[in-house]
């Protein structure tokens, strides 16, 4: 089976914010969770008056790869209880890592999608479960510094507060070295993520693309050439045709300044789309990343360098 | 624009093998190839009575990524003229990298098709130039240890010539350490390659699968997560969906001993098709590799470790 033509990103139905009192479950669908950043998210979400609930793939390792947090089978199993559970509002990626895409086939979507909304936040490696949200529950999402992930601090922890307790609040998402690479504005609902993850989502049910929507990239830990394969990749599945915007996050421990830029090459590979297109907005991989929500209506200001939600 | 189901592969016409006095063009699609290198290119091709043209891609080097062997346009120009000049009779690849999927659509298909079957070789990263020629024109192709290569040794430029040289001629492809990993016997046209650009291919109009055929799967420098990634992406995505068979190159700089070694990862992953594998075949990114044809009929013996081309 291939993936078929996917369809534009639409603007997705937005869950209830939470409310103190409310619990969240904490899963890790990809990588294991070292203790002490366990402990980090459980605390930072007791302190906004939540219950946390620590399901067993956060404490689980997988009996043969160490990049993997448990089995397969637990870790969509846990991600399905999370989200089918009626007393829990919002299902939380304590990290990224790799496996997303291992646990994906295994969980219950019919169940899930008859559970109706729910808030759900990750990033990087997660972008394969926004895709599968987006697709086969039709919610929107929330692309966010990850609670178990050494880059959540203050800022980085604001930002996701916000924007799970007042999810369809207007919101300027404008990180302090934000700054136009094409100048313009652009609106349409926000779809992207993590690129390598865009990238391995091709000719899987997960391929999705970015016609209308304001198309959100960031990276990490990629060789330039990698980075140009990959938008390359992006580029020619028809990924980018029809997109409305561009807003580029944090490419952290990217590139090689001997081989040329990492900017260089995104102005090389997307700036003939001739869309606006926002540099280092404020999202992705580093202390202080900004949270995104995905499929929510936006405006991209290139010329202010920032990119308003829920306008 | 997204690739339809791409269709199940074919035995593929076998263009005419080379003879002494016949010229080779040297051509440079990738990345960029060290001088050292390109001489013992051209002294191997010459040892076997070819003359040899090394076109500008081989001596040029991007302008501003090194990764790069010249500009896009220079790569496809070159690939394209040697393609088409009625007196070369084989294309050669000078080595891999990356870069080739930057310079496929920059080609004349029209005028390669009409130009008619020609040899090509290459490997690596040329695999994205094997699906172009598989789809796009409906030809064999040389998947070999290129002559630019530090693996290509004595051993390597044998098995190279003899596919050059006799393209048609039945030979069997077994390498020192080529043992069985699931018994059984297989037959149907090669396909496949590069592990990492087969994965890349995803979604671009180079997307393949292995339905009937004979599947070659090899790879260099990448963890083992990654190689999870991109095997997981190519289950996802259909590519092994009827596969005959699986002949499994070399590993070279892959996996993490830490992490789980890249045989657990393979037949954890693979051996649920069932279908005859074969590992450490032969050929890949080592110094005495194998040459496998592309688009050929084939008979992979499992039981035997061994693949026989042009039965």
């Amino acid at each position: 089976m291939t993936a078929a033509t996917p369809p534009a990103p639409t603007v997705l139905p937005i869950p209830r914010g939470l409310r103190p009192g409310d619990t969240a479950a904490l899963v890790a669908p990809s990588g294991p969770v070292p203790e002490q950043l366990r402990t980090q998210a459980v605390e930072a979400f007791t302190a906004w008056g939540l219950t946390v609930e620590v399901f067993d793939s956060v404490t689980a390792r997988h009996p043969r790869y160490r990049y993997l947090a448990g089995t397969d089978e637990l870790r969509a199993a846990d991600f399905q209880a999370a989200w089918t559970r009626p007393d829990i509002a919002a299902v939380i990626a304590a990290r990224g890592g790799y496996g997303a895409q291992r646990m994906i086939d295994l969980v219950d979507w019919d169940a899930v999608r008859a559970a109706g909304p729910k808030l759900f936040a990750g990033s990087s490696d997660i972008t394969a479960l926004h895709a599968a949200l987006a697709h086969r529950v039709g919610v929107s999402t929330v692309f966010a510094t990850m609670p178990a992930s050494t880059h959540f601090d203050d800022t980085a922890a604001d930002s996701l507060r916000a924007a799970l307790f007042d999810p369809a609040g207007t919101r300027t998402v404008q990180g302090p070295n934000a700054r136009s690479l094409v100048e313009g504005r652009a609106s349409g609902p926000t779809v992207g993520g993590n690129l390598c993850l865009l990238a391995a989502c091709a000719g899987t049910p997960e391929q999705q693309c970015a016609a209308g929507a304001v198309a959100l990239l960031e990276d990490v830990g990629e060789d330039l050439y990698r980075l140009d394969r990959l938008l390359t990749q992006l580029l020619r599945s028809g990924w980018f045709d029809g997109v409305a915007g561009i807003a580029l996050g944090s490419w952290t421990a990217c590139g090689d300044p001997a081989a040329g830029t990492v900017e260089e090459l995104i102005v090389e590979r997307l700036g003939p789309l001739g869309v606006p297109m926002v540099w280092d907005l404020g999202f992705g991989h580093h202390r202080g990343a900004l949270t995104v929500p995905l499929g929510v209506p936006a405006v991209l200001d290139a010329d202010a360098a920032s990119l308003t939600v829920n306008p």
